[in-house]
């Protein structure tokens, strides 16, 4: 049954395989007025574009985005805007025996069972180049969040055991320049040296890293969340779990709660400038599933890249025991590249609520 | 905007406050023919029923389910099913300041922002009471996925500190008889008395305590889960963190992938028995979103029950600095009391999605 | 698969069948803030009730609304609003062979070939008893117009060859206690009396008759209406034809417009005290799927009560020929008590679309 | 909010303007292994493309379908099908005052009433041209049908005053050769001739006419339709009145049924050759929203076409009065061209629903 569309109000719907005819977004319900431009989506999808940096893979795709319907103008006319990035370099014919075996973590064996049968050329529909009509599509819902005085950023806040060290930058609000100024997407430029490193040594042992990816939402307004279960910390938590190779989702301290105690945990309000504030952010800006007005704060847990070099044993499709060799072009950690996906998923999650939100009472 | 209904094949709309006249469920598309009783219903709802534990709220509920549409001669009709569990204890006009003090680690500010007022008594729809009609909409699923071969179950696998011990049990199949057998849902024996020590130390010092819930699928088939935004993780996540208080969602290993490497995380597929298996299942039996015929392995972080009793500080709805003392009835812990509501959404996320599954190819 | 639920954003869910425990409904995404009373939702049940007028099933309930969930002091709070209206006078055992015999004109069959049997008490979920949830849920739509400015009312216009006589009352403005002041729900006194001998000859014969109703939306503002799918007449056909026994549904000039030449269809625009007015309404206010502002104009057909006296010809489950005779309680007419359906189904649907259209663009 | 979507189970969304860069559609949910192609989309294509027929629009679009994703080796493969026919012959900067000018009987003031702007070229998004993307779509689900034994047909019967008819042809048999074989798509050539004169004369006085599509589904098993709210004829509804100047949908005897008795609406069941049958069919194959096994009998009425070359009195968005005069490529009825949009509608409706069907019960 259908699932390739995510959000209630604002709606994407995303399309394409890796190595098909292209990949593409359709937008719906976004409202009429916004400007939005090519470059600007272009300027999000670069961003996750592999080639650019020294830990993605080489493949070239110019990933071009291509805005075909909903704007006139430069202006969102409210009608559904489509999107597409055609594929431009998949070569054909070279599976191997990729076609038939499954590989070890991934989707594989799992759409076989499903469908019968699968695209097997560069993984399909489940391959991270997906991705790319959900980075499109919420480049327009960060568009609109701008609008609103809200803004997403993520971050790349762990490498195996590398781990950025907050007291070298502030996690709430990191600088995109040095962000941007290394290959591991890491606010904190030692531990990103220090992480290149790691990264280095496993490539050499054909081996692949976990990652941690943290994303921040500023300026967004108490009351956004839809209870029970359209809470905000519910869609996030489709949204991000619906990226691939994410195996944990924390909202503000995460995991650490089991060890909290509530007098410790509980964020005490306070009366700010005028303003209803928290002296601290255990919660991570989410209380019963609303926002409470401070930051929000994500995390997001990626399993190694499952694509490694070395021999591998695992069956194929005639179930029979195999041994798989993989080849090609493949990163040897998946934060880096992903970092823009959880910012964009962010960004859209948080769009569709802010509209839905609008609706919640009879006077404003 | 609405967001009181879960799931697209299967779906329940749960309705109903604190204390209000009660509280309900309809599910609606759930497959005629399915033998179900009030009894099979009630036994899961006096799972989490307060009163019958020693780190539960004295409150006493009867929480007695009555179905009132959708079974003819003991069977499921297609049509929509409605249950009620009528409140019988709430207290009326006993609730002082809370009605205008936001209560720190609660949704009340988060709701008069959003609706620009709220029913305070007893926390309105924010209260964990909510939860008892998706315990009874999820026991109907567990009932759908008992005549597929599907069994989930959850537990409290740590208390605070105190984690229980897989030497001592087998975290896959654990015993309900034990897990029934301790006020804290523990399937560790020893865990669970160390944890009753704790919280006994924290009641007396006016705290309360984090704690992790696990829950375990099994017998579901591979191929469940719908790319790319209702994937199996996708949906659980917002199924997971639609429950309160739950500030992270893991699958498998979870957080611990982010320093793994591949070579250990990948899971080799071998044919045991003529069937595809796997060596090991850090995937926690989901890949690219989809179930591989593994066990699917979840962990909930729930923080510790905001409602403690020394005095904190916070605001009121005039916008002042006030201090807050909490009286009534909270229990020390969530998750023992949150495992039935963990379990039976689980139950219901794997339901909708199995169904789903069924339409996934032409021939079968 | 799940069907009983109607609107985006604002939803009801309806439950219930003839002869089972009750009927209910519950309504999400109303916006907070709303004044609603059972009394005022009441006032709608009373007028789909039996036994109050002379062409009604003398069959007896009360049909006393509950609210039970979602209104606090005496306002919506912006969660679902829970509404159940119990089954009294439900007579049990009493069905002979209706239990396995196929009634002509009925989804009798219908329903035992979808789901392999049925509760065939009382026609069960497909019984015209199913559509007090749906007023229930109409009278909050009709409430939260009412606010907005937005009238909707229904009224017969035809039973068999009689029709209302345009010429006798203002078919835009017709007056509501001539309407409530006859048997027939018609706004022409002299049509009614004429039906009324009409239906008494053909009561005589066993037999029934078709009848249609028409309502009138006033107040809507121009703009309303999802493109493409959801189109104001388009959610408007789904309503009507949602509810048991209709067979058409006409907007404005409806089949009218087959025989029409665009130069006379054509509502040609002009100033009217400063507001963009039409001369004319063939379109029944409805252009391109959105409102223009002028009253929108719907009529229902209604096909005649399919239970009738006189013996029939028809199959039972066992494949068998067989003849029927039906006893009972049954109106000689649809189209009477239907009205406040049609009538409340509009306001639900025009409310839902209203909701929608306030994020139709970034600024208003 | 988003309403370019239709469906539950089989989804489509279409997106794109009259002279923006396209028009296109994606289907999801789709079961894996159908076998389709662009020739079969595009077969179906054809018969709305303008240029082929006499009284259609000179306009010269190739409207070639791309299929850009889904399908592998010439099947589905249960990943979302996009499909997009891209515009060629659009002219630029030849609107006139039509981007100031309210149209009557058009969508122009509704769509600035609504969205503050609009994409006036062409009609935008409001243009028929819309329907390319649901006709590709709607293909898909035609194929779907095939396989599963069910067949749509639509075909013009009325234009103006001039009627098909049905002692010269089967109305549930037409021949396809026949309705393509005349530039009308009528069924019986003596009205088709008949009809053309009719359009001449109109023509010739710059006028248009109205139309009537007749909508025939053969081989639907008794059970398809989900009560309550999606019933088969309240989706059927939705879906035609989706379309752009339908003014009326019929089910079976439609308005008829108004002046009927019961006695002769209903339809006796006998069995016949082991099957339940109906002796007449005057419910057009649908009882309680439920298919009974018949055929499905739908009609609808289209408006005549609102752009005609007469000069006409308006007002602008200056809200002042002026007089209009249209002028460029416009069909004098829209029927002969709908007709395949009323089929592919149909059809992806009834495939929803036969999807949705497929989980009805516990044991098949």
């Amino acid at each position: 049954m259908a699932g390739s569309s995510f959000g209630k109000q604002l709606v994407m719907t995303t399309w394409g395989e890796s190595h098909g005819a292209g990949i593409g977004a359709v937008v719906d319900g976004c409202p009429a007025g916004l400007p939005i431009t090519e470059e600007y989506i272009q300027a999000y999808l670069d961003r996750r574009k592999p080639g650019g940096r020294d830990f993605a893979t080489p493949r070239q795709e110019a990933d071009r985005v291509r805005i075909l319907s909903g704007i006139f103008e430069g202006k969102t006319t409210g009608t559904p805007i489509s999107m597409e990035i055609m594929n431009t370099s998949q070569r054909s014919g070279d599976y191997g025996n990729l076609a038939t075996t499954y590989r070890p973590g991934h989707a594989d064996y799992g759409y076989d069972a499903k469908y019968g049968f699968r695209d097997y050329r560069g993984g399909g529909r489940s391959s991270g180049r997906e991705t790319a009509g959900r980075v499109a599509a919420g480049a327009i819902a960060a568009r609109l969040l701008e609008e609103k005085g809200v803004f997403v950023q993520a971050y790349v806040s762990a490498v195996g055991p590398v781990r950025c060290d907050t007291s070298r930058f502030d996690p709430l609000s990191p600088d995109p320049a040095v962000i941007a100024g290394n290959a591991l997407s890491m606010p904190d430029p030692a531990a990103a040296e220090e992480a290149a490193n790691y990264l280095k040594q496993l490539m050499a042992k054909q081996d692949s890293s976990g990652s941690e990816v943290t994303c921040i939402v500023k300026g967004l307004p108490a009351g956004v969340g839809e209870p029970v279960f359209d809470k905000l910390d519910a869609v996030l938590g489709q949204a991000i779990f619906s990226i691939g190779a994410v195996k944990a989702v924390e909202i503000g301290d995460g995991t650490a709660v089991v060890r909290a105690r509530g007098s410790e945990n509980n964020d005490g309000f306070y009366m700010k400038d005028g303003i209803v504030s928290k002296k601290t952010n255990h919660a991570g800006g989410i209380l019963g599933g609303i926002s409470d007005g401070s930051e929000i704060v994500i995390r997001a847990s990626f399993k190694p890249t499952p694509s490694i070099f070395r021999e591998q044993q695992t069956v194929n499709r005639a179930h029979e025991d195999v041994s798989l060799s993989i080849r090609g072009r493949h990163d040897p950690v998946i934060g880096p590249r992903a970092a823009v996906v959880v910012e964009t998923m962010t960004a859209f999650a948080i769009a569709d609520l802010l509209l839905r939100n609008e609706n919640s009472r009879m006077e404003r």
